[in-house]
């Protein structure tokens, strides 16, 4: 077994880290995968596809607030805005605002929460911080179990 | 040089195409990774990340559309439903309507069409067809230079 920098079973390896996997699997306009093309183009420079970026809102998510939460699924997003470029080495800020919260009319079990995210990319040497990407969308989550009625409930 | 099927340089090998690389690396849910804890669930197996999803969409859509048309970038999506679990060997049937086209206020040299994409899992031994993904979303593409000022215009 191959361990990750904590002690646990390494899940990325040289290969899912490299650039430009994502756009040459998913997404292979030329802005994002044909350095020459791109640096020669309005944009300066490679651009990272938006659903590769979405994608590392994901996790994101998943790991500062899924990972901990009675998370169920999502019917979707509402809204998702690419507002800015995104480019190789830039960093990735990312707030989450709860913007609503209401019982679930077809299933007592879950709430729904709506959710709304920003992604801004930091200043660097090269250009100024900029909000790259807002998401607004919705997720289910468990009730906390105190009614013993619903704590007896299978939620999935 | 390694050749893909059709004498191209290939560019997926086998790590990039292995199940659950996608869901390890961008949306490590129990559902679309534990395949013991959705064996066991509502699901009955492991389902497709909703942003793996949406990647697949947005390739068929640059293999089938962006490929060989003038298209400038996406402002975003106006939606994305997940509305029926995605499993592994279901097979996607994609279809993509023009909602509609008008010509970019901002920018002459563009005109915006809205799109309207269903993916619709086939049906198989286990499981009746259903619509797994609704998106509907914007793209900018480049107006046709039959006016010689718009030919001189550089779209990026």
């Amino acid at each position: 077994m191959i361990r990750s920098g904590t002690g646990q079973p390494a899940e990325l390896f040289f290969d899912d880290i490299s650039p430009g996997t994502f756009a040459r699997r998913f997404d292979p306009q030329w802005y994002h995968v044909d350095v020459q093309a791109a640096r020669a183009s309005a944009y300066g420079d490679v651009i990272a596809s938006g659903f590769y970026t979405a994608s590392l809102f994901m996790r994101a998510y998943a790991d500062g607030l899924l990972s901990r939460a009675a998370a169920d699924a999502s019917p979707g997003l509402e809204e998702l805005r690419w507002t800015a470029p995104v480019y190789g080495g830039d960093r990735l800020a990312i707030r989450l605002e709860v913007l609503g919260a209401a019982p679930s009319a077809a299933k007592p079990s879950v709430g729904t929460l709506t959710l709304a995210a920003t992604m801004t990319r930091m200043a660097t040497d090269r250009r100024p911080a900029a909000v790259a990407v807002r998401i607004r969308f919705r997720g289910w989550f468990a009730r906390r179990p105190s009614d013993p009625d619903l704590g007896a409930t299978t939620v999935l």
